[in-house]
């Protein structure tokens, strides 16, 4: 079981879109396109790629960290730690 | 002339390289994979994608920017205004 | 109660430092000081400011929400949802 | 002669205001109001100091930037080197 297992084809469906855009852009770039006209889709591939993110997180903490902490002790204190360095990781990226 | 030219062949390939990450991510949600490593991966990506956006940036003020300022006029104005924009949609992403 | 309790002087001390860093940059503009130099601390402000934060978050995740979490029902669902949404307007800040 | 020299009052009253900001949440955290309302009100701090940054980094740009990119030579390579790599440092902080 997983915190995405509610979420799977949606989560999926919203990274295989944003292959889409990053390998468009690559292609942008191998096509001469305006550096700015660019920088906007790599700003937009970002966004999205952030949100995503947050869904992921969202499910996490309602469904593993959850169960680790009404199971408290060891258990509750790593998944505590793992999802917090996680979102320093994002915060941070 | 743009003014990622002679860094076109490392963008590019820097793109592809996150294109990959960006596919494995979504495979390793359709295996299963635990949340926080596709946390961590999706961190990943979008250090690797704000980097190539540095990179375009770079190259964008050291020829399009600074040609325009050398020009002067609305020329200038319009290409600064520009690249502001796009850097604050960078610094929200 | 609170999350934080534990770490309470040391969050109080680190945002008075900030409160300092923020001072200092106004007094900077004030006195004319080069526009790069003041970026530079107002980035390093912002870094500040996100790492009190991640401080903060920690203890809240490690008390209130395990708390929350172990109690279940909707104390935990309204938990959850709420620092999901702190986390988000983090990521986007 | 800085960029922000048009906009220097506006900057200074911006900076004062994260200023109060950073002080009243420090106040919070002394008065132990509740973590989540802490967090909301860094993360409104960080936006404030992104947007001061944003201002300076445009009149940086338009005015320094601007005139050293007219000058050319070593002078707009170093200007140009140095308005990047402070860009970095934000987007990154």
């Amino acid at each position: 079981m997983h915190g995405y297992d509610g979420d799977k084809a949606k989560v999926v469906a919203r990274l295989r879109r944003v292959e889409g855009q990053v390998q468009a852009i690559a292609q942008m770039v191998d096509d001469d396109r305006y550096c700015i006209d660019v920088l906007t889709q790599i700003s937009a591939a970002n966004s999205a790629l952030k949100s995503v993110a947050m869904l992921l997180l969202d499910d996490h903490l309602n469904h593993c960290v959850r169960k680790a902490a009404a199971e408290g002790g060891t258990v509750a204190d790593e998944k505590l730690a793992e999802v917090s360095a996680a979102i320093a990781r994002l915060v941070k990226s």
